[in-house]
């Protein structure tokens, strides 16, 4: 594990300063900060602090890490994780990556040096050093939604496979051949499943195996809104549209009014993984997966108390239901 | 204020059991615990354990609490604030209250033993005894959004009279005259802003001023939904609707739905305080007053630094626009 000198020497200032900036007393310059806290980022240090010493003591704090607050199914997981956890006597502080794995490392780096007892993780991609070092330490994780591959910590998941299924189903049913499928990041176990499981069943549900009707995003509404533009320009006209999730098929419909206009937009049926608040309201209303986040947060705090009471936890796979709004 | 003996008479138990419960370490059991921490949470104890001895030292994490992290509103204020802190070598934790002044209470608490450096609060209703403690031991602190009368911190929000100022003309402009005013609580000052601003410019506007047409809720979706169920079951047939946030919007639509029918409800235009990113897809669309969460965030943040670094921060009123989407 990287020590204070290690971080000292990658960012060119004296222990001193280093040692400084990083327990946050006395007078560093801005520069001196910034460099410190990317030589620190970059070698995934851990903060050996006062705070550490404390490991040792319980404080009945869990610390939640989503990878994006603004998607209504991780604020709803987290509001979720929060109520179980309040139940237990326990609370919730929360930190948001935003789809990025930068971001996540910064944030995991904050919880390792705060007083938490456990971390509730939504994880960005395939595991950090910086998340590697965390389970070192001891610190007990489970994953929310998201797995990372060859990582030792429980997950409570989405079954995405049985979730796909029910959307093939569902547009088998209404008939629709000529399918645009927009997906979320292949590094995300959630994106790579969905769109594995998608491309599995097309065939059998009658559906137009041409790859031109399949893109992907960054499970944000803007970055679906240019990969649903994408298969537009490429002159395909599909009869219904899949979003991977809920950001996602939110900037699959602007892509769609976008280049379409609203009247021709309103012919193409829409599906989503993740049922949002609003798809009732639209015309045609919106058909979706609903996953449950409100299971997931809470198994996850009851699995997380179970890792730090010592006891074993299995995984689990959540099952989903479909909310079919065609007339 | 309050001591652990307070807290340990408070809850029945000995002074050692409450230090080890306040302290999270050795044995303790789960109804002394519940005990301990009910008569903290009574008396507004915070605890004086080894982080407080920590409180010079700079962690470079500030706390934010918002008020409902299922509102987009605030979601994005929390996601704008974050950014911000970022940029400038500040992380962010972030806390639900759920528009809930006992949950806040308790994250107030959980904020004051963290290593924060500074606190972002959007708060529910006046002041607590747990804020007042937490100003008074020197915690710098900006509010966000809400204002406490009385309150010596300086705050970062809405111009709402103005923003409502703006909805009363849309209102006059497309002839409307019976118009159902659904608000939010009183005890909360954009609630009690809007409702104010709303009932002063009623009779200038043109607006019906049979009180039958106003109502209010809990800034939640279900809370303003039956607010808006008991402006109807009292007869009324209003041509437009005002939501007071969001939430209170969506929750509006669902009774306008529920009890008129879909095709009846879309004949009444709905304009609400808060811009959310699906009112451009309902039939009609939603008209709205777009209050700057990223403006609110971002402005909180440097104020708060600014706090930290000990210069003196005024208040800011921040302006609203609006977003017509009437054909």
């Amino acid at each position: 594990m990287p020590t204070i000198k290690d971080v000292a020497r990658r960012a060119g200032v004296s222990l001193g300063t280093a040692s400084r900036v990083l327990s946050g007393g006395g007078n560093t310059s801005p520069k001196a900060r910034s460099q410190v806290q990317a030589a620190a980022a970059e070698l995934n240090y851990i903060a050996n602090g006062p705070a550490r010493s404390l490991r040792s003591t319980r404080t009945n704090v869990l610390g939640l890490l989503v990878s994006d607050i603004r998607n209504p199914f991780f604020s709803e997981i987290a509001h979720a994780a929060e109520r179980e956890a309040m139940r237990l006597g326990y609370t919730v502080l929360l930190a948001n990556a935003n789809e990025d794995e930068t971001q996540a490392d910064e944030y995991l780096r904050i919880f390792a040096s705060q007083r938490i007892d456990g971390l509730l993780l939504a994880p960005q991609g395939p595991a950090s050093p910086q998340l590697e070092s965390m389970l070192k330490s001891g610190l007990p994780v489970v994953l929310l939604n998201r797995l990372v591959e060859g990582l030792d910590a429980p997950s409570f998941a989405t079954d995405n496979s049985q979730g796909v299924g029910l959307v093939l189903d569902w547009l088998q049913t209404r008939g629709h051949r000529d399918v645009a499928f927009v997906g979320g990041p292949n590094s995300i176990s959630t994106g790579a499943e969905r769109m594995a499981a998608y491309r599995a069943g097309r065939e059998s549900h009658g559906i137009n195996t041409d790859d031109a009707f399949i893109d992907a995003g960054d499970f944000l509404a803007d970055g679906a809104e240019r990969a649903m533009m994408r298969i537009l320009e490429r002159g395909k006209r599909p009869t219904a549209v899949f979003g991977a999730n809920g950001p996602t098929t939110l900037g699959a419909l602007r892509a769609l009014r976008w280049v379409l206009g609203a009247s021709e937009a309103s012919r193409v049926e829409v599906v989503s993984f993740d049922d949002l608040e609003w798809f009732e309201f639209v015309s045609p209303a919106i058909s979706a997966v609903r996953h449950d986040a409100a299971a997931i947060g809470t198994a996850g705090v009851t699995g997380l108390l179970e890792l730090i009471a010592g006891q074993p936890v299995a995984s689990q796979r959540i099952s989903t239901t479909f909310i079919d709004r065609s007339v």
